[in-house]
């Protein structure tokens, strides 16, 4: 199998990962409960990494959940009250796009949709508008947009600027210098596994979207006041945890081989494909992803062909992406996405494009 | 280390439970999503394993997430409507309690806190009774509640009936008959790992507490209306689930010998402490917990010491039950919490009743 869906969950996870998860299984207890310790001793190193590795001062605001779907509805239904306006972008994944549809089909909030660049966002800012929320990075054609530009623009005007780290982080640096809320997935680029990811907040009240045990101040009819507790109901995924602290660990102490890596193949791909199928997507300013099509085909008749056929692993469709879809006019078709990671290799590179040349000469 | 914390994390992880996550790691690719289907092929066999083990015919309402809280949130603010009346009992975990606290603050809900038992439920029936939402057995005293009797009485009225299994899935039977939503935690008793869990819920809507991708129906605003993917936004723990799924299985091979083992334990750890401590369990009707207190002394002062001086693994304090405390009228020094499986030996229970016999002699 050559496996380009990256983009969707690291693969293979590394050894580092596994052994992580294999010493997690022995933690017995768990953090904030258990008279054993392992187990919060476990979850505050990986705060602490974490809290370092994006440049927030405060670890106790790393939060640590379900995954980046469920950071961004926390934070999205904790954040926003009656009245605000948001911006946002067609770059958005669903995760944006319907916990925030949901509020505005309540009446909550009002909802502007812009294009992901400071100009455009510049022009719909308004007295009310208390959010701009926006990713880091297309999760379908991999274009990285300036958040650091904009997250200054945000900080000038006094609006809150919400980034949608999933597709960046572990790709390329991000830094919560300009930005004021970071929702990321510990599976993609930093390298642990699905079922664990969080977000880093500054000092502002995040309503919890889950409220339950937390092992503390258990007689207040609420949530506890204090961070992380206030946001961490229920038993932490150890494992998980576990894994995204190996993972981000790899990840710090590799970096420049990583984007230099994925800078190798991400060209290499692009030459080997350049002048057989359409792109969507372009080698500069991009995380490792290349958005195609083949000229007069569906996207998921060249996915399925790649899969069944030649054993390689991407994703077609929309990618839950609906307005990035809609700004390319590939509603209809879809997008074959291939994406790589540093664990690809350049015989990957070259026997996915030989496939996709065949695919595109025979027919 | 004796580990005696089984109702808050099933511990050693099976051997079967490691390689299955070890599998798991191979499977490449999302559901729903990826070209590869190995990880919805994973799910779907899940899923129609946990419908199987619980008795619930249509296995798509079978709704896999984060654990026990998510579900019981996800239920309780998913299905609750503007001037429901709910019944619920004081032997509830935060998880319950605390969510519906916040629906009772917005003037969403009345609710009726009452005894754990048929004829006190009875007596708070009201004609606009939406629900009775309880455990199926206490985490602080392990007693089991007549939920198939009280079910039964709900149906009769209408009322809807959701059950919180967290503590009784892998050590009782738990069968929906008489259940409409049965929320479960994948990591005590079906002995998969912490921060997988879900719910099982019959024919009726649930709103989604976390919207967001689905890999299906992409350009809809709002949630798919199908089931499971209405309320399963997001990358699926795929590791959470292949423990989970091992886990049930060893379950439902080995029911016999684990009830077997845990009644032989448990009635050897109450002889053994018989006259030393103070009880708030009883051996009857219990799932395999014991629930003590040292005369005179805190629980968290002989929690403590039997982890440093003996390396035992208990829990101590208040165990997100705030009512079942006061209920006991324990909520000054708590109770120190004796939780086992039948991973347990008859020599950790000889162990424990010996350190705490000396901890009850020597002061």
């Amino acid at each position: 199998m050559v496996y380009l869906d990256q983009a969707a969950t690291s693969f293979p996870k590394l050894e580092e990962v596994k052994q992580a998860v294999m010493r997690a299984f022995d933690v017995a207890g768990n953090a904030n409960r258990s008279s054993n310790m392992d187990s919060s001793r476990l979850i505050f190193e990986t705060r602490r990494n974490i809290a370092q590795f994006f440049g927030l001062s405060d670890f106790h605001r790393v939060i640590l959940n379900g995954g980046n779907t469920e950071s961004l509805n926390t934070c999205i239904k904790g954040i926003l009250k009656e009245k605000d306006h948001v911006i946002t972008t067609y770059a958005e994944h669903n995760s944006v796009l319907r916990p925030l549809y949901e509020l505005e089909e309540k009446g909550i909030i009002t909802l502007t949709i812009c294009a992901p660049y400071l100009e455009d966002i510049k022009k719909h800012i308004q007295k009310n508008t208390r959010m701009v929320i926006m990713t880091h990075s297309s999760n379908v054609t991999g274009e990285i947009f300036d958040v650091d530009l904009i997250g200054q623009y945000c900080k000038e005007c006094g609006v809150l600027f919400m980034v949608d780290a999933a597709q960046s982080a572990g790709h390329i640096p991000v830094s919560m210098e300009n930005i004021d809320v970071l929702c990321f997935s510990g599976h993609k680029g930093l390298l642990g596994i699905a079922g664990i990811g969080g977000f880093c907040v500054k000092d502002m009240e995040v309503k919890p979207l889950i409220s339950g045990g937390t092992g503390i101040d258990s007689f207040n009819p609420q949530m506890p006041k204090a961070y992380p507790e206030h946001l961490e109901a229920g038993t932490q995924n150890i494992v998980g945890i576990a894994a995204l602290n190996a993972g981000i660990q790899y990840v710090q102490s590799h970096q420049k081989e990583i984007v230099e890596k994925e800078c190798f193949l991400l060209q290499k791909l692009y030459e080997g494909l350049s002048g057989y199928v359409e792109f969507y997507s372009s080698l500069e300013n991009s995380t490792p992803i290349v958005a195609i099509n083949i000229p007069g085909k569906d996207s998921a008749y060249v996915s399925d062909l790649l899969n069944y056929k030649y054993g390689i692993v991407t994703r077609c469709g929309a990618h839950c992406a609906p307005l990035m879809h809609k700004h390319l006019k590939t509603e209809e078709r879809g997008i074959v996405r291939l994406s790589i990671s540093f664990q690809n290799t350049i015989e990957d590179i070259d026997f996915v494009v030989r496939a996709i040349q065949e695919i595109s000469n025979d027919y």
